[in-house]
Formats: structure tokens, sequence, C-alpha cells
């Protein structure tokens, strides 16, 4: 398993030049290192200095880069959506379809790519994966989706358990949708954990992403005053999918002082302006700082209550609400319905305050 | 009708204080203007100075501006799905789970922007658009999405249609899908075009988008050499979903003469370097150039011939293939499929050169 890092920040702070020089620092450490760059435009080779293809390839010593294609990647991944068919349907309908045609929609390119650094993890050839990706909501709402999609598919499967539609459209859709969906509409394992396989992909993704050994992302900013609230704003919009923010990384300025208030408890490093590649891969932390850094939930059964870390809000920016069977956290543009362990499930939220940058809601 | 802009172009070269210019220019000529802002950090905000809200507000003469809220866009499309379930099924099954529940999933945050200028357009209270979006493959990814949607749509049906599954469940799931997404299972309606609203939809989107009169895009770029060969992508890329790109802002430098040569024959401007916002909207231009630009794509029936202008790639980089029904054209990270009228339409492809950055196809 590796440590997957990314980083998070305004667009022209420099983040893809400090996710090339992380990789390059790790793989200087003799970490095994993958580059992984989301854009699709040949800057993210003219920065990296290299020809980086659709297929992991060695750039240098312990370094190996790859450049997102989402066509190549929606391609393989039809292929196993067909082989996947194939199992479960008598007169499969999608064989007729190629992963040639296929356009991409909004959102594919990202669904993608954490696919494509969920098998690169999984091949055991990385100790360290850097992702270099938009930096900005949408990084966010990458890592979010295991959370998100296993709320939508718990949430939607018992609403088609209770009715009509789904009672009469069982015995049709059942063996494909338990098999690729997890969604089950027989009342009898309604609750059951299933323990196929893309039930199994989201939880361990979601609980990867709670892990700051295995993710952790570093906030980039400058002095200009757009950026650090850019940074700020991404720091509580993390905490809201559950990802660790580990430090910030101050690039082309020195007052180091100031931007740190605002960003404690993190660790602030100052990289140097105009530096040659050599003095900012010295500049660079050694990323262990997010072990250290403030979890982004963390649930105290005996005291009844859940404690939410979200910097970057004031109170007015929170909202708490138990509309549906779950407590609703509404934050930064992003909702987190927080699914809580027995006892404290489907109880009702008994108080809330916002103190200190913290959300505590007892129950 | 309102004439919506965008900006392309790396992150950092200037995109939303150049959209912020254009939507004050076009304003103090007298047009009623409505600036978007995508981007959901205090930044938007902070460059505007103002406090736009999530409702379109007034910040000057003439002048509107909106910052997008997914979460809130996502609860009131929620509401029209809900209803127009209530509508189509005796018992909805939708109704127990709340808008104010529902998580943002990857591509949620440009469907739903896209839903929104759309309603802002339909209103009659503007004259021009401007749209601050993250101005990279995802603005593409969103404007390329009625024509992406409308194939996904056409193909599946097709396949539905012949399918042993889709007159297995066509009895049970035609309402809905008819009117929902425009799937009919019933051979007989296979190839009638529908009348229904989001058929409707759908096909206005595609020809708006690659009408200049009512959406162009312009290129944003420094002399940086990543900043340049990244609006090169991008101009390319645009041609693939059949958008406009009207001329090249150069933002921060005066070597004009050398970009030039780089994006003939589109115009480039020459922003000044540390400009007041009143020597920015002096130097803009008048955003009429995009109705000369080269149209992305070019039918000629008498001549049995399709012309697709792909700038920003060689020939290495554009793949032409026909596996489906339809001729696919791949380049940018972007596929096309193109939907021939007759009696070109199912036709085989007898040749394709690629010359001066045109794709000529010959059938």
């Amino acid at each position: 398993m590796a440590l997957i890092l990314t980083f998070l920040g305004k667009g022209g702070t420099g983040r893809t030049t400090i996710a090339i020089a992380t990789a390059k620092k790790l793989a200087g450490l003799g970490q095994r290192v993958l580059l992984v760059g989301q854009d699709p435009t040949p800057a993210f080779g003219l920065l990296l200095g290299a020809s980086p293809g659709a297929d992991a390839q060695d750039v240098g010593a312990n370094l190996q880069a790859v450049q997102l294609h989402s066509t190549l990647l929606l391609e393989r991944s039809w292929e196993e959506v067909k082989n996947l068919e194939a199992q479960y349907l008598r007169s499969p309908i999608l064989k007729n379809v190629f992963g040639q045609e296929l356009g991409i929609l909004p959102g594919m390119d990202t669904a993608l790519a954490l696919n494509a650094i969920r098998e690169y993890d999984k091949s055991g050839k990385y100790d360290a994966i850097i992702y270099d990706g938009s930096g900005n909501q949408d990084t966010l709402r990458m890592l979010g989706m295991p959370e998100i999609l296993s709320w939508y598919f718990r949430r939607f499967r018992q609403v088609l358990t209770d009715s009509d539609v789904g009672k009469t459209l069982s015995p049709f859709i059942q063996p494909v949708t338990s098999a690729i969906l997890n969604v089950s509409f027989s009342g009898d394992s309604l609750g059951k954990s299933s323990n196929n396989e893309s039930a199994e992909l989201l939880e361990q993704g979601k609980s990867a992403i709670a892990d700051p050994h295995r993710v952790a992302s570093y906030l980039v900013t400058t002095d200009n005053p757009a950026a650090i609230a850019t940074a700020k704003y991404l720091w509580g919009s993390a905490q809201q999918v559950g990802l660790t923010v580990g430090g910030v990384l101050l690039n082309q300025s020195q007052s180091t002082e100031a931007i740190a208030t605002e960003f404690e408890p993190l660790e602030v490093n100052s990289l140097p302006n105009c530096a040659t590649p050599a003095e900012l891969i010295d500049a660079l932390p050694d990323f262990k700082q997010a072990r250290k850094a403030p979890r982004a939930i963390t649930i105290d059964i005996p005291a009844r209550q859940v404690r939410l870390f979200l910097p970057g809000f004031d109170k007015k920016q929170v909202k708490l609400t138990q509309y549906g069977p779950e407590v609703t956290i509404e934050a930064g543009d992003q909702r987190r319905n927080i699914f809580l362990p027995s006892p404290l499930n489907g109880q009702s939220v008994k108080g809330a305050k916002f103190q200190d940058r913290y959300l505590i809601i007892s129950f």
C-alpha cells in the first residue's frame, strides 16, 4: 500500500511544480514513486521535463510518471463492465457498444482517475503516489466519492425496498444490481452488509481516505489574499470529505508568520522564491505531518458525541440538519451524511455547538 | 437570448480577473450582464470586490453576479425530479428522499451549472452571461454535455430496443424513461425523434453551443510556455465539443507577435501588465470576433465531405474510427461521434486527410 499525496490550492500557486518536486524528493529518499498527472494538456510534460504517456513509465531513478487519458481509461473500464454483464445476463445488451465510441461526460475524468489510482496502489509497485489533480473542489469531489456514493446506495436501497416499484422490478434487476451496484431489493437482505466486490471497494476507499497514513493532502498558497482565502476554504472542505490536510506550503513568499496564524495548528513551510529544482526539493517537508494533523471526524460513543473539525468556516457557514434517517452536515458546498455506529445510529440530535472550529454534536 | 462568454486557459493566468473586467465592460456599454462564478471559494468575491450570493443580485449598474452553490442547485433540481416522478408513477418512491440530504458527486457541479446558465439565459433578463468556470477540460466537458449525452441516449436506445431485456422491461419503465430520458423501448417509435422536453433541451443546447452568436470562448494566456501550450491544447479541444474560440487574450506580456503566429487566424489582444481595472477594460476586445472564427465542423453534403477544424494537434494526435454506426473523432482526450444527416448517414468513410489543421473526411 502506497502513501497517496495530493496538493490543494488556487490555480497558478505552483501546485504542479510542487507535486513534481515532491515526487523527486521521495524518489531520492529511496521510495518507489508514481507521479499521476490529471491535466491532459502538454503543460504537465513541459513542467516535468519528460513526455509521460497514458501508462506509467520510468522518468527517473525510483520514479515513474503517468498522464491520465480518460478516453483510454473509459475504454478499459467499459470492457470490465461488459465482462460483468456477460456473467450475469443471458443475452448481454452492451456487447454491441464499443469502448472506442464512448464520449466523456462531466465527472468521468475524476471517477476514472480515482479508479486508476486505486489500481496503481493495489499493484504494490509504489511506496508513494503523488496525484497532481485540479487541486480544487473537483479533487475533493473525487476523494469524497466513496463516502457519498455509499450513502446514495444505502439510501436508495432502502427507498426501493419499501416501494411498490421495487417489489415489481425485483425479479428482473436483482441479479445485475446486486452484483454491480450492491443494491438489493429483497427485504430479507436489507440491512445486511453485502460482501460483494463493489461494496467492499467503496468501504476500502472510505477508510483509506480517512487514514492519514494512506491519503493526505497539503495546501499550497502564495501570499496573495485570493490564494490564501482559497486555501483556507479548501482546508475546511477537505474535512467535509474526511480528507486529512497535513500542512501548508507557502510558495514564493517569506511572510511565514502572518500565514502561520491563519492555518494553526498546521505547520507552514516556506518555499524559496525562484528556487532551483534542488532548492525546492530541500525546502519541502518530509510529508509525515499529516499523521499529527487534526482528524476530520471523531466519534465518541461513551460520551454520545461526534466531533467534526471544520476550519475555514464560521458558524453561519455550517448547517446541521436531520431530514432523512442520518445527520447531515453542510459546509463548503458539500454535504456529508454521517452514518453512526450503534447505539448512536438512528438517534435524534440532542444538541450541537460550534466551538474553536469544531462542530460538536450530542446524541 | 444572451451571448454566453467563457474563458479558457491555465490556472493563474488571470481568467477570473478578465471575466470580471469583461462583465464590467459589457455592462458599461449598456448591456444587461450576469457574471456567473463556478468557484465556490471566497476568492471570487475578493476579486470581484463584492459578496455574490447563490442567487443573482446587483453588483453594479446593469451588472448582476451569482456564485453557484451546487448543494442548493441540486436541492432545487431534486424537487423537479420528484414532481416529474409524481406525474408518472402511481406510488412515487423518491418522495421520502430530501434534497437537503443529497451529497455532490463528481460531475454534478458542471451539470448543475449548465442547467443554471440555461435558465438564466431563458429568463430573458440578460444580454450577456459571463461564465467564470474552471477554464480547463472540465468547462469543455460541461459544454460538450448536450452532444455527448444525446449520443448516449441515441446509442443505448437502439441497443435496448434490439435486446431481450429491453422487451421484457418495456411495460414497466417505458412511461418514466420516455418522459425523463427520451429513451423509448417500443420498436415502433424507434428512429422517430421524440418531441418531449428533455430531448428538446439537449437539441437546443447543442445548437446554442455550436452558434458563435450564442456561445463563445476566448483563450487566456501569459507568455509562459506551459500557459501557451495549455491554451493551444484547449483551443483544439474546444473544437472537439463544437465550441467556437473567438480570440486570444495575452495577459501580462507584450510579446504579441510571437504569440500571434501560434494562434493564427485568431486575433491576439495584449493586455497591459499590472493594469488598473479601467485600463484592463479598455484593452479588452469587443468580443465579436467569434463570429468570424473558423467553425468547428462543416458538413458539405454535395461534396460528401465533413471538415473539422482541429488546431493545436498534430496528425498523430487525431484518430478517426468507425466502430459503431457513427464516425468517431478522437483528439484532446475527447471523443466526438458525428451524427450525419442523410444521405451521408450510415455511409462508410472513403478517405480522410489532415491538412492545414483541418481533418477532411470523405464519404
